[in-house]
């Protein structure tokens, strides 16, 4: 791994230079060839590929092959949810709602909750199951088919995923564990293990299917070790492995790092009231020169601006008013103040309606939940005597039930309740 | 760990110190006062005990004391499905149900089919499922009470088990379990994890009351490992550690190992048919003279004789018996033909009586196996429409189902496919 920046699925630093990233992960560049390829296939390339913003892949030529051969494929993304969403992790998944758009493709979206309770000393069970309620709100709002979409959490869907884990898990040795993820003597044996949860949900549509069924895992660069473990253990197992494509991080509002959940002040999150939202970004890191006389006469620098930045992956998707922006900065012709009060309209605004999406999802959350069931529900539904029945409702009520997640797990039992 | 024997989880060879044993795990010996103890609370104490085929614990003052304080106590031991069950895995499990009629106590019997897989490279998901079930109806027909009795496979009780795994994982160190079972670079990632799925049902009882229970842990000596780790996580997790109750190992008919799956002519298994049981049994290692002049002369060695020990352990209860058939040996008055052939037929007597159980335990064990639900089973119940429930029973039925074992997964759709 380089020096000046470290890049695995928990850990973040530095200045990332995305072409060294390439080579050391192994992974193909989106290329001008594939571009033109897509844009055959599907009639236009989205914005987020034209930016290489999206601009690396494993295996995308052999999906969009078996795609022309008449093999649909399955989208397979997820979330750690360790805290609230913000808009660096909607990149993916805006990008995977244009997926499924496209090629009309089922999704299987995985909240790894699991994984961030083993990973996080601080965090309880129950949090990491509030958060995958939290998050899933915030993947309902983006517009998903609800028909073609499946979240489930790992915990509790583990019926389901722990059996195929399993499969993995034989196949995958401690020192290729190591070298690809770096663990120590102090690393906890959940963690070693959870890679294999991880791998699950890329070979879960070809189990259900009893056949070979391609799948396209959309993901930050960061998670692409899990998938290297996926596509190697992917041939042993029977099944092709999994294509991905990989998108760059949207950068901290305070400098080039990734967001970071550790500095609130780098993020906008989706629960952010309009106000701190706009706090954050007249706060934040841009190009600009010490004095506006200097700004007028040497221009911006937009390179190094994360205003601009978030212009150029989620606020201004005309090519030319882009250009036009950067230009009129690099000339002098624009201050910071004005582009910063520009983009905090154009986040509040984004915000307020997703907001609002977000407030619908809550009633839309049983359409796209999936979770496998205790065999309590089985003592519920065939009580021996009410007093058995009783105490097992509790149990299941109070264990099973997450801070504000009750529709994922409890909604089961809500119409026994009822009854 | 001793040059001369070595026991592991997954490993035992050589002849036994079993004094040694007690120091190196560092468990207690079950000594004349706990067994006075015991006759004072029970009334008596079994022959188990008496013979220190049951040897050392952890912790049994501790749970005697809970006991006479009103706490009552479940029972949790298991089995690892990888092939038929021999006479030496029911040992503990006679033991157990002794235990369950004393105390009136729950039962939870695990199968670890979940680590066998992962532990034996020729085992496929499947056949570790087939003997889940397999094993299944040989507890089923040692009696157990099945309103006190839960058996169930890990891979199908992983909604519930592996959530309260997880909490395990999370405070064990890589380093702790290298140290404990002695993995190295090559052990596959599952194998590093799987202790935390058997520490699982140990605190399953606890979870479910939403107080603590204590809990008792009959079992081999080798399995001791594991539940040094659940005892050491238990008070970080907030719960009683379990108490253990140790046996010997039933010595194999070709020497003084324990029986070995791999040497099946070593061992007498529940599905031997008679002739197959008497012929092993006649064929035994004894502790008999080259020559019948010679053994009336200079007596036999009971021992190093299998076939005394099998006396000892398992086929004869009367401790004035035992002691004539040893004098008699040890003076030269019984030839081993003769003893090998009242063995044998005590055990082709056992086995009859033990087959005869095991076919009704067939119908059973809808009364013992709990087992979680998959959420396609949900879609079962409520399908879409006539095509997509076909598809989803087909693939259920498919995937969940085992060899001979259809009965624990499949017996959940039974109910769907009559309608």
């Amino acid at each position: 791994m380089n020096e000046e920046f470290k890049v695995t699925p928990w850990d973040v630093t530095g200045k990332v230079d995305y072409s060294k990233l390439i080579q050391e992960f192994g992974t193909e560049p989106i290329d001008d060839k594939l571009l033109e390829r897509w844009r055959r296939i599907t009639g236009s390339v989205p914005v987020a590929m034209q930016r290489k913003i999206f601009f690396s892949h494993r295996d995308l030529n052999w999906l969009l092959d078996k795609y022309e051969q008449g093999e649909k494929f399955v989208l397979y993304t997820g979330r750690g949810p360790s805290g609230h969403t913000h808009l660096g992790h909607l990149l993916p998944w805006i990008f995977t709602k244009y997926l499924q758009d496209t090629f009309d493709a089922p999704l299987y979206f995985q909240m790894t909750d699991d994984e961030k309770f083993l990973n996080k000393d601080e965090l309880a069970m129950k949090d990491a199951l509030g958060y995958t309620y939290d998050n899933t709100l915030d993947v309902i709002a983006l517009g998903f088919d609800p028909k073609k979409t499946r979240i489930f959490s790992d915990v509790e869907y583990s019926k389901t995923l722990y059996r195929i884990s399993l499969e993995v898990a034989k196949r995958v040795t401690f020192s290729t564990a190591r070298a690809v993820f770096g663990f120590d003597n102090s690393t906890n044996i959940g963690m070693i293990f959870i890679t294999s949860m991880q791998s699950s949900p890329a070979f879960l549509p070809s189990v259900e299917a009893r056949k070979n069924v391609p799948v396209l895992i959309p993901q930050a660069i960061d998670q692409d070790p899990h998938f290297r473990i996926t596509r190697d253990v992917a041939p042993k197992m029977g099944y092709y492995k999994p294509a991905a494509i990989h998108c760059t991080f949207l950068p901290s509002l305070g400098g080039s790092d990734k967001m970071s959940a550790s500095k609130p002040e780098s993020a906008v999150y989706t629960t952010d009231d309009p106000k701190t939202a706009r706090k954050k970004i007249l706060s934040a890191f841009t190009g600009g020169r010490v004095s506006i006389e200097e700004q007028k006469k040497m221009g911006g620098v937009p390179g190094v601006c994360a205003v601009f930045q978030y212009y150029y992956y989620l606020f201004e998707e005309d090519r030319e008013k882009l250009n036009q922006r950067e230009q009129k900065c690099v000339r002098g012709e624009v201050m910071c103040g004005e582009c910063k009060q520009e983009l905090a309209d154009r986040v509040v605004r984004f915000l307020e309606k997703h907001q609002e999406n977000r407030e619908k999802a809550k009633d839309k959350v049983q359409d796209f939940i999936v979770s496998d069931y205790s065999a309590l529900y089985d003592r519920l539904k065939k009580p021996e005597d009410k007093k058995e029945a009783a105490k097992y409702k509790k149990a299941m009520k109070e264990y099973y039930s997450t801070r504000d997640g009750d529709r994922i797990a409890i909604g089961k039992t809500k119409e026994l309740e009822d009854k």
